[in-house]
């Protein structure tokens, strides 16, 4: 059997805005779901407003504590975009506009007869040392520097960025998994299944009820990092259901 | 002019599968709009796995640090529903199985023949001392304790816990907003919206960008918690932008 490496992350999602709720954040669910694929394991999440304190300690805690941040919005040219400012800050290095970037954006708009406003030239502005992540929708760049990769708000640019940046990590081994239906509610269910999930401890059984207006329903989802431990644990919760099926019909 | 309160919240949700990307998340967004509407300023969000060691301590971080707390998920009847657990853990009271809810559960078990099972008698564990927070969806309670709200995962359950809940809570002064859309991308009033930002320093205002798939156009949301103060705002940036409309049509 091979080493299974754990690679953790943490996402933090930067906006006024999804805490007003005037924007319904699409961002961490997209980015959860690539890292579980890419076997990098999301161990939390914070969304904090764009406030430079707020997220240089929100940065500097999620930074010491797992392989990877992510973080979405505030680099775009406005005033309340500080998110460059505010990692420079969590780094201790200059916020500078970085020459690379100022070059693409310069010719990008020269290309489209814009002017290459003060606001504009923000969007080139990074932390002294940082790397591009490209953006092949609206060219600002996003960047890495560290192990924090910081990414746009506006969700087409940040998928984007996504892409550009899933290959270049090291992954973990995969999480694998399995999804079980039971008819049953979780008041059914529960004490048996806490059963199986002792008797299975490498595996991390999830119930995730379901409410259909009326009735319960449950999907079990059976996670491990190896075949063979999988397919035990989702065999010993199919056997459940039927032990608790054949219950319910005999008097 | 009327004192203008402050009120402060946080919202902490529980559960591996919003981290493994399973479940989008949907009860964010929802609380996040209706404590705007409430004049209570969501000022952070955390999401974190089932693990009660994590779920302890953030929300001793976010418990101490704001007026209330809100969290979501792990009050089901399964093993991985540890959330009753962890704040009692987090408060230093013993977690007990709570009478009233206890007679609840038991009445409306017989009500529907079903069993009252070890698995269903856990959705009647709360901290000692925690009052109920009703659940007409499907009569497990939540519960608070302190400053925080204890509340179910299933959005359909969540929604009604709120909205049992905001009624009771101190509210703030309510945040006034109005949004004025720019037909131009943020490169272009960037550097005029930060000098409007400058001149009104009692509001908030907020460039969130739109990308159609081709154009970039602004929406500006202007808040404040003075009608006065946001009206000569918002008559500021309609200014701006009919400045920069007769400086693009003018040679």
């Amino acid at each position: 059997m091979t080493q299974q490496t754990i690679v953790t992350a943490a996402i933090l999602a930067i906006g006024d805005e999804l805490l007003s709720g005037r924007t319904k954040d699409k961002n961490i669910g997209h980015l959860a779901e690539l890292l579980t694929l890419s076997g990098i394991d999301l161990k939390e999440v914070r969304i904090v407003p764009d406030d430079e304190e707020e997220i240089v300690a929100a940065l500097n805690a999620l930074r010491a504590r797992y392989d990877y941040v992510f973080t979405s919005g505030g680099i775009g040219p406005t005033h309340d975009d500080i998110t460059a400012d505010a990692v420079s800050k969590a780094f201790g290095v200059p916020c500078i506009y970085e020459e690379e970037a100022m070059t693409l954006l310069a010719a990008m708009y020269e290309r489209r007869g814009m002017e290459f406003t003060a606001a504009r030239q923000r969007m080139a502005r990074m932390p002294e040392g940082a790397r591009h992540i490209p953006n092949p929708v609206s060219t600002a760049p996003g960047f890495t520097i560290g192990n924090v990769y910081v990414m746009a708000g506006v969700p087409q640019v940040f998928q984007a960025m996504v892409d550009a940046v899933l290959p270049t990590l090291k992954s973990g081994a995969r999480v694998l998994s399995r999804s079980v239906t039971s008819p049953y509610g979780e008041g059914d269910i529960g004490g048996p299944l806490g059963e199986v999930q002792k008797r299975h401890p490498e595996t991390s059984i999830g119930s995730y009820p379901k409410f259909d207006g009326k009735f319960f329903s449950t999907e079990l989802v059976v996670r491990a990092r190896d075949e063979a431990v999988l397919a035990a644990a989702e065999a010993d919760v199919v056997a459940m259901i039927e032990t608790i099926k054949a219950a319910k019909v005999t008097p």
